[in-house]
């Protein structure tokens, strides 16, 4: 089948690839509409690796995926041919012990697209397990649906937050996975999120969301600004979502006696952390790996207009373009958000 | 001081009254701009009593208050004169158990406005703990302040929900209660929310929210329409807000296997449960006293556009017509919601 | 393989019966070693059937086992031939939305050993799934594997109840569930346990674990001893393990603000509750429905010390007396806790 | 009245010194019987400071106190003179923020006994709020009653950790905390703590519990013992009880995905923080800051004798003796856990 291979750091080409496409009883084959291009995929592009996981031979990229179903397996239930339908990308073992405990996501042994050796999804048919593949309701599109895996982090994140109705958030960073993260926070019963950047452009992004403040780092303290709004007793949530290292210095002066720290962003070295100052306000942390469990709820908020991702969307190529998408994203425009791969002619 | 006095079971006189009106360390004076009529103190004109508060002398009605500051304690920080704030009705013994556990709404002790033998605020002045008084932000209107009390039992609802981000809800009743708990579900984090009752005039009125649905069970099955809308899942989320005993039949058929039901309402009555049907899914239920540490995230939600209070108040009266506002709400219209009265000639 | 037979309601036999064998690649063959004789098991000997589950055909009983494995299906990691076992009797479908979220006790498709029309294990070989196949560390004996499945249901009630170290528990209903969570509550972290019923007998066995207060409530109030030990204040948890409807006259008045009832037994019918008298404490309830993610656990706490179930098996019988053993369980000798059936002539 | 003075760093008299005795309506006054030597005493003593508080007048020591009510304020309600019983050292302002969230223990405004420029009870008699005086159980000694402060904070580490029953722990730091917090966290629920220090002494002194294994981690892996302890599963809870920042080297290698590392050590400097490490495993973080709503929990495991801290005692001096408690405790001899001044001539 034609895919986008990653052939090593750096050298992507679009050519036949020969890949799985045996249907088990448990999978569905669907016909792939449209891709998202994610950071990792980049990352993998530029840098040939991310951590422990590294590029050793040609891998199709692409994780961030709906599509049509052309076939089932003889023991589907609920989905059916021509369903339109997004797809998470990682496949645990039912049968680990982390599976079983509803935290399939941190199965040691779960197979994720995309993350080497494992191919991903950017090619015209793709085989998957059912259990993993979300039927759209009927006003989401092919667009959004490829959406739902960067939300579906976000989502994660606020899942983890366990948000109070009414919760004051901040979010540190304003790449996409910043404003996903903004933007389930709010969904998710936040009452106001500060997210920060230096960015200006990205902040604009941002801010162009009802409920999402903006603060350009570069021109304000966000501690200043924390503690100006919530009458100096600090945000109830504080979302690191910037993965940079230098975040954590002074982070629990944003948060309240008792609050939460979520981490999302991933630093790649160790960081400098303030434990003492952790425990004067007795916070509590959460981290987030992945998702579980996340995108019927990230549909129903899509579909119920109360989450808008449409505006994050800022471009979108031809599959056979695919090429030309990477070496934009790789660029790092900061006025784009998230480029996707169309991969049917017939449109999304 | 002028005031509103039930003076016995149907009879109502505005008339001079002796009230407490020291002034302690830790106390703020303010003058009071609006009072909503609440239910409970219908209930108490119309059958002087509720449970075991019984009416055995004339008593001072409404505890639903918004106003402005003149006088604070000298112990009191972050409260000035001129405050435009909200009061939170019930008046716990801060050294109790229950109130250092966080859960001051259960504390055997608590004094609650307008409940037998504690005179409520449909008065011109009233001294109150600034611990339980609130600043209103800038947008909020004091009309808005005065509906923070009945919003709040909404917003505790949903914080003893713990929703996840994305929850699909039932709210049964839509009465003033089951509004409000639709309200705070929605902005704590649901993606959507049925509403049902034999109302059409009460369904339209929360229809008119995005996010809503009504679903009039005169004409419909609540349990159909939760099993076509959740793919026979169920609800995640189920709040009795009707108070009907009745509303107990077939329940646990809304709910999703693990899901869970709020119960808000107070049924007179014994109710019917079926215990077994519960276990059989494993639900987990949570009840609904007042709140507790919900004003300041209410007033967030109001202030930052979350929630929109306004369209619920169906008319206003100024003081000296209380008795015709109370009349009005005896009569049960069923497209009022709150009726207001304006203590104040000043306006809103 | 011979096998104990329900041939219908009141018919026990022992003979010959076609089983499945065959050996999945994730299952593993296990010779059974002991059995334990459930209250379940007993009343579909001499009822026919419980709620909607009703014996059609003949059935092999037993659900309470444990064995050694005889052979290991060619995925399956960790379990080998030779090893020591006790297995959870039901076996979801992994891939269903209920198991994805970890309760996959609740999902509707589980089939459970001797559970209409699903075969149970007494008879000497079983094939079960290696994930739901547990290994008896080496100080746990066969005679103390086999009873994890009933304290497992005492500990999924001690983990519904989230237990606060120190918490005061109520155990309504002292036969062999109650006592099973009596004994999870007391190492899951409460301080003290008081179990409540009218045998003096029963209660003798429960009062002979440090820890355990017997109640006869034959002879004094619980309501009053639970004021009285608790200075007024209530009981932290209270878990509804009888069954009996009568059982929640007055339930709430056990319990403490802002504490927790777990219901447990099942009644046969509907039970008259008392909504108004939860809520004006704010109790939260919870549902015990079986275990998931239970087992493991329970083998720890056994092993530990923590937890000692040899005082409970009152009495063990040949395979050959299997009907013997059941008669007598049917009986329901006060003094009876568990009767267990010993598979092979080799020992326990 | 006389007092154990420290005057400065390094500098103890015997003295006597003007203490506030004025009883308010919600206060009780003691005769303190026994006091416990905390490091916390000893580090004002050696240092004259710990973090922001500076010794920089005068200040009696002393805050894990026991005694016996010899009066009580006009309001108090359940404690009377003669009253044996222990105090929580800590006074919040009962109207913040904090306190009317139930976590008055991060209340920035609390006054803290024995910590600048609050005195502490080294001294014959000490007036306190009877909401944080608590009645000893007739089978609980005054010199057990001196040690409930300190096992509050192992308490509290367990509450906030919210162990499921049956969960296995690692406690690194066997120093008095790490001895409180492994004893808490198997009262709690735990089935098995690991505890881990570089002393054999202490070792010796944890291992003699039940339930507790010692790990002498100069002698072998932590690592290791876990990942055979737990088939490569690991910890399901971490307690990080010693306070120095080299244990945070590979710390999360010890916990299971989705485990939980409870932060309760302070360490002076930064620490060296793995955050990629921690959310690889989606890792819960909680931290513990002194406690609150625990002293009744830890009375009564300790009156139910599932808690024996009478071993934890090493020695008591005659309050005369103070100073020479000190000079031993300053002198960290590693079989020594706790000392103890006793203060009446009348005896434990």
């Amino acid at each position: 089948m034609q895919a986008l291979v990653l052939e090593q750091k750096g050298v992507l080409s679009m050519r036949d690839i020969d890949l799985p496409v045996e249907l088990g009883p448990d999978d569905v084959k669907i016909r792939i509409n449209t891709v998202g291009v994610c950071g990792s995929d980049v990352h993998y592009y530029t840098h040939g690796a991310i951590g422990p996981f590294v590029l050793r031979e040609p891998m199709v990229l692409g994780h961030e995926a709906a599509g049509t179903i052309v076939e089932v397996g003889g023991n589907v239930r609920g989905l059916a041919v021509g369903d339109r339908v997004c797809m998470e990308p990682g496949i645990p073992d039912l049968t680990s012990r982390a599976s079983r405990l509803g935290i399939y996501n941190v199965d040691p042994s779960v197979r994720f697209w995309a993350t080497p050796p494992i191919h991903g999804v950017l090619t015209p048919y793709a085989v998957h397990p059912a259990a993993f593949t979300y039927k759209l309701p009927d006003n989401v599109s092919f667009a959004e649906g490829a959406m739902v895996e960067p939300f579906a982090i976000g989502m994660q994140a606020a899942a983890r937050a366990r948000i109070a109705p009414g919760d004051v958030a901040v979010v540190i960073g304003c790449g996409p996975i910043g404003i996903m993260v903004a933007l389930a926070a709010l969904a998710g019963g936040c009452s106001r999120v500060f997210i920060s950047d230096f960015s200006a452009e990205k902040l604009a992004i941002a801010g162009g969301y009802a409920g999402i403040t903006p603060i350009n780092i570069g021109e304000q303290s966000l501690k200043d600004v924390v503690a100006r709004e919530t009458d100096m007793w600090g945000a109830d949530l504080v979302f690191e979502a910037s993965g940079s290292a230098k975040a954590y210095s002074g982070i629990f002066d944003l948060v309240r006696p008792g609050g939460t720290l979520v981490m999302v962003g991933l630093p790649v070295e160790q960081v400098n952390f303030d434990v003492s100052g952790a425990i004067a306000k007795e916070v509590r942390l959460e981290t987030v790996f992945r998702y579980a469990n996340i995108f019927e709820r990230a549909l129903q908020l899509i579909a119920s207009g109360k989450v808008d991702l449409k505006p994050l969307i800022t471009d979108t190529y031809d599959f056979k373009d695919s090429i030309q998408a990477f070496e934009r994203a790789a660029s790092a425009i900061p006025t784009d958000v998230k480029l996707q791969i169309l991969m049917e002619s017939g449109g999304k």
